[in-house]
């Protein structure tokens, strides 16, 4: 009895985020489609992430065409997109009605299994998008981020699989974004999600390959009954990136259990995408090995060479092992979050002002959102005297409700205000796109019929970008304090303000 | 109750030799030795391999001096080697006194592990060196070549350690030089041989990274009871070098076995190995990611290139896909060989010939010297055809004995003609350095007081060379026959004959 195990392959959206910072040209993955289409992929992830905002911002690209491309050249092979929940593709919350708009339009172009996850795995943020998914009758997958902390046992992520599963989720995913997940708690969590959940809850298993012991973790996790992993191809995978495909398949003879991947069409995918690769170099991620100190600072590598090159640019360099060892308090300080955009970012750049201007001296405007509730619940409890500084900073109080239900209505201004766009296209896509990206989806729509770019054929007058991740600048309030200054971290230019000292 | 899993890093020997044609500089190896000496392994392999043939052909270097070296400057842990059996380190057989008195100056300079393999697995060419070692007072570990066909079954390879061990072998050693062994066989394997040569038979797995499957093999393998593993540090590992040292250790988290590795010492080797590997620049392989191909063509990836390469050097560069093909069919009419080092060469070279000139219509003298048992005894049966062509081209009979019981006493001879030589410093030690590399000793005994060179701090003028693969002019007798042709093949001018067809 031969058991099957399905893959889902990350090169046309993971796998170019991570390795690529996003970049990859519809162009270039329109001649793999056939291939792709005929492998025996249980799913391609195609869309969203990054790639909608890399879209407008780099590629004069509608992603909603690219959705409808895809589509259409790949008929048999269900489509996948990753969504972060209340906050769709963008950087805030979103009103439910906009959310449930979104997920209406994903589906109907065709997405047939929406990835959806929170970056503190606050459920609540999770809810209207869930329902959403069910409502259009495609696959719903409830995303729990993996992280490591005193309270992340296997006990916790099993409870939130069995609350997603009671949400109604079609399938569990287990989404190791860092590469944290090791062999041991891999098998533990997927066992017990199955013990807890009923062994016929799909469970779909989504590891980086950065600190390189995650195909171990997948060896383990089949064992203990994972249905799905995700990998890419050889030729565009490890590094920052994932497991290649191959090795997956290769891995696995001897044990009684196959994937249903036709590996002389693998083999072409791999050929071509080894074609495409070198012509992003510009683009392309400095990690070719393993990075394994994540472990111990629990930052991710990327994020680690931002902070490094901001404090020599302030004249800190120096400070940079200072701010490893305080990024973990921060974390405690804040509950224990995740560190998943947005969360990294606003942990990190605490961190960084603490160890610059004195601890909890300086606060962000987005440190004390995540302080005082308006990104959500994390799992562990506040540090009491970090959380009145936020207050005071903030000027408001801490909630307990899902942010989302302090929002009031905002379709009809949002669709007013985008209209109001030259070259906006007056349909609900453009209005989404604007929605998330308002910042730049002006300059998008008003440029949008001069073509989408190439950008490995035309190298970009662009300064070679750090990574496709989320300007912070977008993704809250920004915050008002008694003595203002603009900070510029982590190339993002923040407005803070000192609070005096209590 | 916590089980240790002891740990060789491979950081002097095979990961250079693999990632770097064997170019590091002694220079570059000593400002990590203290750290090395003190982080915990069980032992570093830093000598035998390639280092010695590029010692002297490339970095100008003394490589006994090398060895003296590396022992002052790593007095706690046990210095390892590889020996190639009764090849040496060179590509020849040689007589059993010449294997003894080189065993006896490698303990008496430093020393304690000799893994000893024979590229046909063919035990009696290990049996004079194991004794020497012995008699030595070290340990000798027996290296079984690890490959794929239908006759290495489990059983089978299991069945070699125990002859391994009735031959008084301290420690029995699974080499993956292909990165071939997947996790079900790599368990299977051991569990084997702890279960035949008992539980207390130490059991030593070296495994390349090449294919992408083997850190999940060395995870099987652990649950199977090895007791050691290879590993490089991170910062010189992958591709078709190792699994990294750091990537190991944290992938015990949670089973109850841990490694006895001192982290910080670990990082510091990382950090300081990280500084070296770009200056080596020149000589780094191409190879980054993973290659899963070999699983089908058995053939090594940087052979492939080889061979593609002089496939368009001839013209015939559309011949490859026939060509990978043939190489299985000429490996089974020889019997199975391993495909390693020279077998790699032997059989790579016949399937040209045979694809460019016709099936076996020219043998090269490598070939029929194989086919004839003149490099030992393969595991299954000649081809009955090829092996009368082999006959009537090599003009000589098959043998079944050892192939070193034809051999004369040669040392008188070899240190007459070794003294003769500009610049041999009369030890023994010079005489087995020009018994191993006649053709390159006397140009190194005649420049040696020039010093050692770095060559990635004085870029050389040699052409970037492809790998420290041997010479296969120096492995056996050029072959003599009815029609000579000089012909050019992976690199090196083979003298060929044709045979009459027959």
């Amino acid at each position: 009895m031969t058991r099957i195990l399905e893959v889902t392959d990350l090169i046309l959206r993971d796998a170019h985020q991570s390795l690529m910072a996003t970049r990859m040209a519809m162009e270039d993955m329109v001649p793999a489609c056939e291939d792709l289409d005929n492998a025996g992929y249980w799913s391609l992830e195609c869309w969203g992430g990054a790639t909608f905002d890399s879209c407008i911002r780099f590629l004069n690209e509608d992603p909603w065409e690219r959705l409808k491309t895809f589509r259409k050249l790949l008929p048999k092979t269900r489509l996948q997109m990753l969504l972060r929940g209340q906050n769709l593709l963008g950087y805030r919350h979103y009103e439910d009605t906009v959310v449930e708009r979104f997920v209406a339009k994903a589906a109907e172009h065709g997405i047939d299994v929406f990835r959806v996850f929170d970056a503190l795995n606050d459920v609540r943020n999770m809810k209207t998008s869930i329902a959403a998914v069910k409502k259009s009758g495609k696959h719903a997958q409830g995303a729990i981020c993996y992280t490591v902390s005193p309270l992340h046992t296997v006990q916790a992520f099993v409870d939130m699989a069995q609350q997603l599963k009671e949400m109604g989720c079609d399938s569990i995913c287990i989404k190791d974004m860092a590469a944290l997940l090791k062999p041991q708690p891999a098998y533990d969590i997927v066992k017990g999600i199955k013990e807890k959940c009923g062994k016929d809850t799909l469970v779909h298993l989504h590891c980086h390959a950065t600190t390189g012991v995650t195909l171990v973790s997948y060896m383990k996790a089949i064992e203990a009954g994972v249905d799905i992993v995700d990998t890419a191809i050889s030729s565009l995978a490890l590094g920052p990136g994932h497991n290649p495909t191959e090795s997956l398949i290769e891995m696995l003879e001897g044990t009684g259990i196959e994937t249903r991947l036709d590996l002389d069409r693998v083999l072409k995918i791999r050929n071509y995408f080894k074609t495409v690769r070198p012509r992003y170099k510009e683009f392309l991620s400095d990690i070719t090995g393993v990075e394994t100190e994540i472990f111990n600072s629990q930052i991710p590598g990327g994020m680690i060479s931002n902070m490094e090159s901001q404090l020599k640019q302030q004249g800190a360099g120096e400070k940079i092992q200072e701010v490893l060892l305080e990024v973990p308090r921060v974390r405690e300080a804040s509950g224990y979050p995740p560190l998943v955009t947005p969360s990294s970012q606003i942990v990190g750049t605490q961190a960084v002002f603490n160890i610059l201007m004195g601890h909890y001296k300086v606060l962000t405007g987005e440190f004390a959102d995540l302080m005082l509730g308006y990104y959500g619940e994390t799992i562990g409890p506040k540090d009491p005297e970090v959380l009145e500084k936020a207050k005071a900073h903030a000027k408001k109080d801490l909630i307990t409700c899902r942010p989302a239900d302090l929002m009031k209505p905002e379709w009809e201004a949002l669709r007013t205000d985008a209209l109001s766009l030259p070259g906006c296209n007056g349909t609900d896509e453009d209005v989404l796109t604007f929605a998330m990206f308002p910042q730049v989806a002006p300059k998008f729509f008003a440029t949008r019929d001069q073509g989408a770019k190439n950008l490995s054929k035309e190298p970009s007058k662009e300064a070679p970008a750090p990574a496709a991740a989320p300007k912070a600048g977008e993704a809250a309030a920004q915050p008002t304090g008694p003595v203002k200054y603009a900070v510029t971290i982590n190339g993002q230019t923040h407005t803070v303000s000192v609070a005096t000292a209590r």
